[in-house]
């Protein structure tokens, strides 16, 4: 069984997954080479549903196919869960470790059925589709009180992560809160109690009037380059107006996120040449207050603000990075921002 | 000029260094096959000293050569260096942005003359002349009150992150202290303030009293995998006796040290194939008291112990550990250790 165990010295949370587990040669297999799944044999094409566990939700086409199944997005189980359901929640310790016992979820979203068809060549009315299953598994989930947190995140090409090449994103749900978004929850509490502001209002409002690291703005959204960002072409997209639950967002709200979305990611194509990227949805944690646990935040999570990260994969983690939490960025922000300003969305790769 | 930025979300610094930037278009390049300088053209070989900058420091063979140059070890200017020692130290911010001048210096150290002679086949000598050349460096650097942190480490093998294929480690000495390096910091200050022992120290009590972990023993040092190791057989080399600074570990020490690393590196190697790894010293900073300044430390770090991490590259980071912090690590460090112990590391390769 799975569990989690909380690093004394790092302060981070591991989660142990024994059931992934390899042999040691096993990990002999080179990494650049991931396998990605071939169309002839991908268990996410349409017709092929037998071939993974029973789906856990799926959202119909809005026209509806003559015969065979009829679904646009499909939800189903992760094959090797990191997290199950199915387990105690238990939490221990002895001396200076902790544990908590692998509760939670694991679930892969099909983003549609076509097997080519990457998020940014989908029509906005279809990538809101995916948003709205997103928030779907978010509301269901959080009614599990073992639930701390539903991360959801995008791995796009196999430099960044993705097993599978049929265009999906992924969701985790952990019963504790993943140690970035505490340090988030942390400053967001800090520059509230201090100011009785959202720090993320600020943030919008203070790079609007600047301007320079601005990428994109719509009506409801903006698209920037963070002030510190630790990756060339780290960008992240937050709503103008204040929210800090993913759950709440409204219809129009994942419409004008669908819209902002897809013209970034056609703008990474044409600008970089259709790089890796990961994409993680940054939400409040479920409300649950849990007094004498210093870990859980005991009131509902109003100062924070949802938002969307995202990287290109365009260099390489090294041991820098990972031994000492610095990163190293060739690209400043500001040049980012230029650059994918005066990006066409529509226009030919470079 | 680079600088260094402060994220004030995220908690963390963050290099820029747009000297090393590329266009958006030499971002293109595929990752995965970052060539590796060839022998016939790499400039670290013996006699070919003309091909970089001026040496920092050498350390001669212990049996000098008939002809031709004299050193078993040899440090260098980076080519592309991230951080400087010829700028000026500034520290400025505006609104909730702080920013740092790249102030710092970044160095090679070419472990030995030889292009293929990887510290796993160094005899025990030549692998504690690399060590001291390590702490010759971290004294030297020290003297510059503008450096607060000499982070040491080397990345072996492409995927791992090394550029080059000669043996070498890395320095980069930076004017904050790393995100990785305070966490540890304040954990072991905290241990300390509440019972006055060293959280490392007991540490190494604690795992050698249980057994399960430790993957290999010496009269002066450990090398066990810990209780909440974030990837597959992660490594933490600890001396035995405290000791906060490797710039006063003494030559007996080294020599214990190079002795447990070549043993762990040569089991890496006949239990994993030769993986890529990534090495990291951890030391106490600098001691700088800067009042009015809470990311600086104000006293000597005695509360610290210092030592090496060591983590084979054996699987991808994906977008789940970057955006959420945490880890999934498929093999519990008690197999990790299991399988460490009982592998001999003068065997052959499984």
């Amino acid at each position: 069984m799975s569990e989690l165990r909380f690093d004394p010295l790092k302060k981070r949370w591991v989660i142990l997954a024994p059931e992934r587990r390899r042999r040691p040669h096993e990990f002999l297999v080179p990494q650049s080479g991931t396998p990605e799944q071939d169309i002839t044999t991908c268990p996410f094409e349409y017709g092929r549903e037998a071939l993974t566990d029973p789906e856990i939700m799926i959202i119909p086409r809005d026209t509806p196919p003559s015969s065979g199944p009829n679904w646009q997005v499909r939800v189903v189980p992760s094959r090797f869960p990191a997290l199950r359901v199915e387990q105690e929640l238990s939490r221990d310790g002895s001396w200076i470790y902790d544990r908590v016992s692998g509760v939670g979820a694991h679930e892969l979203i099909v983003e549609g059925p076509e097997h080519c068809l990457e998020m940014a060549d989908m029509r906005h009315e279809d990538i809101q589709l995916v948003l709205s299953a997103w928030r779907a598994r978010l509301r269901d989930l959080r009614r599990d009180v073992r639930v701390r947190y539903v991360l959801i995140f995008k791995n796009h090409g196999a430099e960044a992560g993705a097993v599978f090449s049929h265009p999906h994103s992924l969701l985790l749900a952990t019963p504790v809160i993943p140690p970035e978004v505490v340090n988030e929850l942390q400053a967001a509490r800090e520059h509230f109690e201090r100011k009785e502001r959202c720090v993320f209002c600020d943030l919008v409002k203070h790079e609007r009037q600047l301007g320079e690291r601005i990428a994109i703005e719509t009506d409801s959204f903006v698209a920037l380059e963070p002030y510190a960002s630790a990756h060339p072409f780290e960008t992240w997209l937050l709503p103008k107006s204040h929210g800090h639950d993913f759950a709440s967002a409204t219809d129009d709200q994942l419409a004008g996120l669908a819209g902002i979305l897809r013209d970034l990611l056609r703008r990474f194509r044409v600008l970089l040449n259709e790089p890796p990227y990961n994409l993680v949805l940054h939400t409040a944690p479920t409300p649950q207050p849990r007094p004498g646990h210093p870990q859980y935040w005991s009131t509902l999570e109003l100062d924070f603000h949802w938002h969307i990260e995202i990287v290109p994969r365009l260099t390489r983690v090294a041991g820098f990075e990972w031994g000492s939490g610095f990163s190293i960025n060739p690209t400043p922000p500001e040049e980012a921002a230029r650059y994918l300003r005066k990006t066409d969305p529509e226009g030919e790769r470079t």
